[in-house]
């Protein structure tokens, strides 16, 4: 089957909300291309182009793609195949009051820095970067409240996680008829931690697979992603601490589903192996994750 | 040259404390096997033994140990070549206001879990998980303050860092003449973050050679840690988010000066590369890592 191209010129969101409509609605186990224009809507093409403060919109993300058949307590699957940068360049910014060291004297805001995208690597001031590409808002409609794509929760968005690259799986629950999957914002290469508060932030097209576990056998209240060897479970909250807890909570009953452990155990065997991961910490909410090796874990939507 | 052995029963301590006295001197280059007891001094035999409270003595660290020459402002390398577990059992357990989830009343305080070892793995409950030790304390006598083996800070102590194992090579300021080096609170297995507060705490033999960089490149103001791939910067902090800012200007320090990067080129550069990890969320302070891959930065010490 051919794939589906569903560009950014079909529509984007700033907003995950409850109520949105689809521009395209795929069938489960369909093969999509989503083309993403970069974080900052092309406006920074040179050095000169810097970023006074952030957008009022940010992060556009494409979409939003119904699924057919997807209904609040089904699990979505997006087997993200392959993340493409889509230009020849990335850019990498300060902005003021944002980022881990906004409030430092010697870190001069706004600043541009772009980094040229050429064979496989981007390149910072002469350094070369392999390209690996990061998609850093993807989520789905939520329950109840609308968040700016600027934010991560429960439903995804700003999520700006790694492991949400070509290769890997990435689970949310669905919310809402139809899911209303979109995403954006993709880095050619990202820190964990995102320290500054943003990747090389680029275009790119990203081939998907999406399809709908229906009564899954584990209910999920987050995002989780699975790798060749890992599942991934990932929490924001306000402060780190919070989405410790969270991110460990939630492995937690994985690890108990799957092994019979009461909570008192899970969590001692938590300790054990895998752990807890940083995602990024310059969000409006902060992203943690847990990530369990499979060897301890199978598929929790399929038991 | 043969290894000489340092013994826990040579002597132990509980706090690093800027006037330690060596319990044995040891020359730039030694080899030396350090035997150290279990975190919880062999209190815990069986499932049946569990831990109330914090012990007020905990995580002796076996030493100190003086080097020869030593001197503040140089660096103590700590070449870590093998870390063995030297007894039948590790034990993972929960105790009373310890630990990540230690206010969550589904979390049952106290319950000790014994972890049996036998052929490179360790056992919970029926799971076998492979034995990877880690070197829960290590560190060298601090400028001025003392620190209890139970708290992690510039000088190293209770890092709990999963980094700081066999194959590993642990760099520390010296702030006193010998630096006099100390470890112990060793783990079987641990995962990053160290959820309920301990790993498999488990005796063990570790060898290292241990030697002084003396007048170095680079002054470093807390421990680096050099795996066969990174170089990576450890901070403890009261918050993740205050350990995770010291931990990234720590590593932008590094990259500027391999780079000739300003601070916020450094910054910018240190948010595409490596980046942030957790170590521990659940000491008196926590333990914040950025890895920067050698590809980036050079030996820091020898330029």
């Amino acid at each position: 089957m051919a794939r589906t191209t569903v560009s950014h010129e079909d529509g984007v969101v700033y907003e995950f909300a409850p109520d949105l409509d689809g521009v395209y609605e795929a069938t489960p186990g369909e093969r999509l291309t989503i083309e993403t224009r970069d974080s900052l809507e092309g406006a920074v093409r040179t050095e000169d182009d810097v970023v006074e403060s952030v957008p009022e919109e940010v992060n556009a993300a494409t979409g939003p793609i119904a699924v057919e058949g997807a209904e609040p307590g089904d699990v979505l699957r997006v087997a993200i195949e392959e993340v493409r940068v889509a230009e020849d360049r990335g850019r990498v910014v300060t902005i003021d009051g944002f980022g881990l060291l906004h409030d430092r004297e010697e870190i001069e805001t706004p600043r541009t820095r772009i980094t040229p995208v050429e064979d496989g690597a981007v390149t910072f001031d002469g350094v070369e970067v392999p390209v690996e590409p990061v998609i850093g808002t993807i989520g789905v409609a939520p329950a109840a409240e609308s968040y700016s794509t600027l934010i991560p929760h429960d439903h995804g968005g700003n999520l700006d996680t790694t492991a949400i690259t070509g290769g890997n799986v990435a689970y949310f629950p669905v919310f809402q008829a139809g899911a209303m999957l979109a995403m954006g914002d993709c880095k050619a290469a990202m820190a964990d931690g995102e320290m500054c508060g943003t990747g090389a932030e680029t275009a790119t097209e990203i081939d998907v697979t999406v399809d709908v576990v229906a009564a899954p056998a584990t209910s999920i209240d987050r995002p989780v992603v699975e790798t060749p060897d890992e599942w991934t479970v990932l929490a924001s909250a306000e402060t780190m601490e919070e989405a410790c807890e969270t991110a460990n909570l939630d492995a937690m009953e994985l690890l108990a589903a799957e092994h019979g452990f009461d909570p008192t155990d899970a969590h001692l065997f938590s300790s054990l192996v895998g752990g807890l991961e940083i995602s990024q910490v310059v969000d409006p909410l902060v992203t943690v994750r847990n990530a369990i090796p499979k060897e301890y874990l199978d598929d929790p939507f399929d038991r």
